[in-house]
């Protein structure tokens, strides 16, 4: 087991039960308040502790690390250190929060400079992303999607178990929770129309999906295994993929999605290691046909991570309208980052891969309205009797995620965003 | 006219009568030489101007610009400055090299310090590329590989003549000329295969294109229309869209092109200013039905620029294999531009705008060998006897590209890359 991992473990900070962000988290990202530029910090029960503080201390001095790379405004030259550091530096943190250290729980002048409240910072973007791929791995939504715009009877296309099918996303445009979402405007045809309109959206939707983070580059030509990308990848996000319907069925032949996507994608602030969610790794679903070599992975390689997605009209309450989970997925990260990186393709420090809309297999467990309302056939309704069958001004949608283990919870906390109006 | 296209201007640097770049181009590119890191130079006949040495040494000192923007690696700081900036550079460069001035001329010390030979220096990727679209606005291909792949009768889909389609490609994978293309691995099915197989591309193709770098950017929601884009388009390069048809194939159902774009694309090293091309607007192919209003862009708008690809056996002689035009697009540079913005997403500085395989109306003229061989169906006949279906291992391809007014040639120079085994 690794060490920060133990459920043994206890903060010096006073942590909520409930809390996403317990010791055995320490998910990384940077924060900003008005007496401190973007910087790294770790998340702790309701607190964020300041990474350059402690760095500027030497608390990491047993680490092979500048500690400037925490006085930076993007994780990224953090991550590329590699794995081994990232670990190091974990558990390290795990070390200072115990309860049975004073490293700095002795010091209450350290303690007010190092522990900001997380009510009191903005959260900013965690990384600086080169690249973006979305895939689109589970089988629920993607049988969904076949179903409504194809055949039923052919839902799948030939190549979806054979394959990670995904496509490259545009990356200017990915944003942390609380950006308010432009409904995007866009070129339309109705089924029955002469010709095509362009104008707002009127079928603005989200996707629920999780995205992993790269935190090591390969060479242009080379490949890696599967089992070698669980080296590569150092964290995890809750992802959304903001899509307008209309604008995609009219734009996305022969060449995929594109402007129905690129106005905007969101990503929870926190990145989570994907060495606090071991303890949730499971096996993932029976692959048949059996993947070609390339593609083999065997052992527990997916992770149950409950995840959920909560609507909110303008002034109303939140509903619950989706509760799904990451270990719904066919394809594993670690199959898709080989698939990715298969043609020598060569993988970028900070690179998002985003997992495509996670669907269940049942009616409340689908990823988006798309699915959720059967293409606006069977509208939602939501605890303030107003009905939705897609997404209206000032909704604000929020999306949650978290593994449990021994009744401890390891979160990713919210990723919400308000859809404002066509600017 | 821009005071440095005057065809009456000359250089006190000798210049061959047939150069692609005489005192009118002076297209911007990234150097460096053993005692020289990288840093911006001018193309200028067989020479580089070192802006870095001109910098240093005040010759811009009546721009507003730190000199020290010539001292990078990449030409993004440069031209996120403005036009305005890289119009009073381009000026300020011509007015430097012409053979009525001395400034530099009337010092010999000076002239060894800034004049680099193109032939001892290394050219470098001229931007650091945040994102990559890849258009499909080419007529001709797109009803070309409409006809092989779907159906003669309808070869152009319902959406092609409304909106200039185009999908996000990979940012990572762009690469300078020179670069060693290895023959990408992956995932394909030949139609009377039971499964489908993995291991090197049997249909590596090339892909001739014109891309477009950007120097403004846009704030998320904002869009812009194609009349604003002249602002925002920096310069021109060539694109070579290498692809692995077979792989395409296999994997392009529903989500568009993915890894069999992404192993490599491949530009050439200097960025031809849109201010250097101005003597070559004309007006593009009538686009009927009428384009909505966010892409009516009325007037010249297109550009009159030779395209040729050739293509070098391993130890064998060149074969000119294709003659094209940028001329040929059915959609404007500022139509793509502006409908990538409709949606309200954020343009960045450096960013790629490709083409697509520019194909003109006959056979000579295609831009791919997908097309020239039509599928394979047709092998081309090269110089030293042999045949190509699709590109053999250590195959070179050359790209070049060049508009001609008043006896001046402004060109590209070469694109020219050299396909190499499987890794």
């Amino acid at each position: 087991m690794i060490k920060a991992n133990d459920p043994a473990l206890h903060s010096w900070i006073e942590i909520a039960a409930d809390s996403e962000f317990p010791i055995q988290n320490l998910p990384f990202g940077i924060f900003s308040t008005p007496d401190r530029d973007p910087r790294v910090g770790v998340a702790i029960g309701d607190y964020i502790l300041d990474m350059c503080v402690l760095g500027r201390q030497n608390f990491f001095e047993l680490i092979d690390l500048d500690p400037n790379v925490f006085h930076r405004p993007a994780l990224n030259d953090f991550i590329a250190l590699g794995k081994p550091i990232w670990r190091a530096v974990r558990n390290r943190v795990s070390e200072l929060l115990r309860n049975d250290n004073d490293e700095i729980s002795g010091n209450s002048n350290l303690i007010r400079e190092c522990l900001v409240k997380q009510s009191e910072a903005e959260m900013l973007m965690p990384v600086k992303v080169p690249n973006y791929t979305d895939f689109y791995s589970s089988q629920e939504h993607a049988t969904n999607v076949g179903s409504m715009f194809r055949d039923p009877q052919h839902a799948l296309l030939p190549n979806w178990k054979h394959l990670p099918v995904g496509y490259h996303g545009r990356a200017s445009s990915i944003v942390v929770s609380g950006t308010g979402i432009h409904r995007p405007k866009g070129q339309t045809k109705a089924p029955d129309a002469e010709a095509p309109a362009f104008g707002p959206t009127n079928q603005l939707d989200f996707e629920l999906e999780v995205a992993f983070i790269t935190g090591k580059e390969t060479a242009l030509g080379q490949s890696i295994t599967p089992y070698e990308t669980e080296d590569y990848i150092f964290g995890l996000v809750l992802f959304n993929d903001w899509s307008a319907r209309d604008i995609q069925a009219w734009e996305y032949m022969p060449l995929g999605p594109f402007l129905g996507k690129s106005f905007a994608s969101s990503i929870s602030p926190w990145v989570v290691t994907l060495d606090a969610l071991e303890p949730f790794r499971v096996k993932g679903p029976e692959q048949d046909p059996r993947p070609l070599p390339y593609l083999e992975f065997l052992g527990s390689r997916h992770y149950d991570i409950h995840l959920e997605v909560l609507l909110q009209p303008h002034g109303g309450e939140l509903s619950s309208i989706s509760h799904s989970n990451f270990k719904h997925l066919y394809w594993s990260m670690g199959q898709q980052l080989a698939h990715q990186s298969s043609n020598g393709c060569n993988l970028q420090v900070g690179d998002l891969y985003a997992s495509g809309t996670i669907s269940g297999p049942d009616e409340g467990s689908y990823g988006s309205l798309l699915e959720l309302t059967w293409r606006g056939t069977q509208p939602l309704q939501l605890q303030d009797g107003t009905e939705r069958k897609f997404l209206k001004d000032f909704d604000t949608v929020v999306m949650r995620g978290y593994g449990e283990f021994d009744g401890i919870r390891i979160g990713f906390g919210e990723l919400k965003n308000q859809v404002l109006p066509t600017v």
